[in-house]
């Protein structure tokens, strides 16, 4: 096995990636995975640190100091070597496991993102934009995927504010599986879901939590855990870095909003976020040909409340004790 | 809402069950799901605490002593009551959330499954059998699910072994996609694929961990986390429920001989076990009419040594730092 594979499951059409480079120890009895640096008493992401990362890929300044830093993930989950296509392996699929990982640093302090002033999470914002404009310049990508994981039970291997961007030379399932049905939907109605979705919940507004003039913030209807968010831009447009400067100020302060009463509700809870946005031109040019149309990025929230244990994972079914309806409502009246 | 309801995921068409009655605490602030009963100083399922659960929907004996009992879930996920039917709700879909949850006690006193005489692990599958024939006497069930979860991080509510049993009026998502995959690969191969996957496995032997004469013991190629296993018969049969009585013998040899290495390997990792079989006969006979020839009972077993964060969620993809071959290597070592 070379340094970083990717192998198919054959029956579930999911992809695995195996990183052998990502545990210096002996794999065998880590029960961490980190995903993200190692914990160290000192942050090596905050202010005067600076020496112990890569150098940065992109920095927003403020005055003297920088506000927001990107950099190389040092244990990627992809790298950069390899080609992109899928070979037999016996009965198997299998390709290399390229793409790029890259560590958002949003802020020089420990602040938390949502606790960060608009500007400043405006910035965070743009570095995620600026920074896939750049990795599509590569013509192997195919998909952009951006997560923040907070809190340990999360993923967050770091108590430093951070995101993370991740290029692949693939489509990945979920991703795939959303394309589709928003074309299937396109074609049989010649409307957008997300529009469809999006004119239900500020309509109805019962699981609505909180809207500006570019986005609306709402539990979703089959939300796979309590308090569930989902973020969607009111202007169709499939690509996350179509953003205008406008909509940037207004997804931050839909985030920050968004979050604070998350961190209030329920005592800063372990969350992902996750931002879905449309894959490249080449991907996008066999499959997706009516995806300005049909398809919206997007982002989820997914506070970690509950176990995912064997019914979940064995089903693709999720249990969920709090209706979103309860949980909007709770939301609202959260005061930020 | 209805006290028990399913909705499903317009963007991901999987099922999220509401099933508020499981947490009497409001669920506002509850971090544990609360999946098996809760955790006391008594265990309820202990010889001598009979009275502590529902009555017993199946017992098997041992001389004077009970050594298998099966009661019905407390806190159940899916209710008997209901009708099968999925209606709109706006623009959504939901359903009654219908079915059955049942808890296999494994053994009276406070050993794991594995250390259990193979007459006994004999006797659990064959309480799995002998539910899943009765409860398919209801019309109304499409689909059964066995699960097992060991470890508190796995989603053992109790430190007692049971598994449970879970009969459905749908086809879960996680089923319904190897069906479709099995079914798909036999119309163009006129094969079925866990065949195809058993002879590779068996006849490469390099990620095979164990096999005796009905059973094989694998990791599989594209293994989701650390030292994962697949269980596969050697006999073709879609439904588990057809499991003759010398297979019965030779999976608690397989299943106690990969229980116990994963043990010992790891030092009592937490895992999930899940059961697959095939549908009900009203539910396949539209869907899968070769179902005979393509689709395979079968198990895996999933230590959880890896967070699922964020990534995992977003892409569907997973990111396991051991290539199979080396933890089957491992394995086969292991001497049980």
């Amino acid at each position: 096995m070379i340094e970083t594979e990717m192998r198919q499951d054959p029956l579930r059409q999911s992809w695995t990636v195996f990183s052998a480079s990502r545990t210096a120890k002996p794999p065998l009895l880590s029960r961490n995975r980190g995903h993200a640096p190692e914990q160290t008493q000192v942050s090596p992401f905050a202010a005067g640190n600076e020496s112990l990362t890569p150098s940065a890929l992109h920095v927003a300044k403020s005055g003297d100091h920088w506000q927001v830093r990107v950099v190389p993930n040092r244990a990627p989950v992809l790298r950069i070597e390899g080609q992109p296509d899928i070979s037999a392996d016996g009965f198997y699929d299998r390709m290399d496991g390229i793409g790029a990982h890259e560590i958002i640093i949003e802020t020089p302090g420990s602040e938390s993102l949502e606790s960060l002033p608009l500007h400043a999470i405006g910035e965070v914002i743009n570095a995620w934009k600026l920074r896939i404009l750049d990795l599509a310049r590569d013509d192997r990508m195919r998909s952009f995927f951006i997560v923040k994981n907070s809190g340990e039970t999360a993923g967050a291997g770091i108590a430093h504010s951070i995101s993370q961007l991740i290029a692949m030379a693939v489509v990945p399932t979920v991703l795939r599986q959303k394309l589709t049905i928003a074309r299937d939907f396109f074609e049989c109605k010649k409307r957008s879901i997300f529009e469809d979705i999006l004119r239900d919940e500020v309509r109805v507004a019962k699981r609505l939590v909180y809207e500006n003039n570019g986005f609306a913030v709402f539990c979703p209807y089959a939300s796979r855990s309590p308090f569930e968010l989902a973020v969607y831009p009111k202007r169709q447009c499939p690509d996350f870095h179509g953003i205008s400067d406008q909509e940037n100020v207004q997804l931050a302060d839909a985030l920050k909003t968004a979050l604070l009463k998350l961190d209030r509700a329920l005592d800063t809870p372990p969350y992902n976020l996750a931002l879905f946005t449309a894959p490249t031109r080449t991907a996008r040019r066999d499959h997706w040909n009516t995806i300005e149309h049909d398809f919206r990025w997007h982002i989820e929230i997914l506070p970690r409340l509950t176990l995912i244990a064997g019914f979940e994972t064995g089903t693709g079914f999720y249990i969920n004790p709090t209706p979103p309806e309860d949980a909007a409502k709770y939301l609202r009246e959260i005061p930020v």
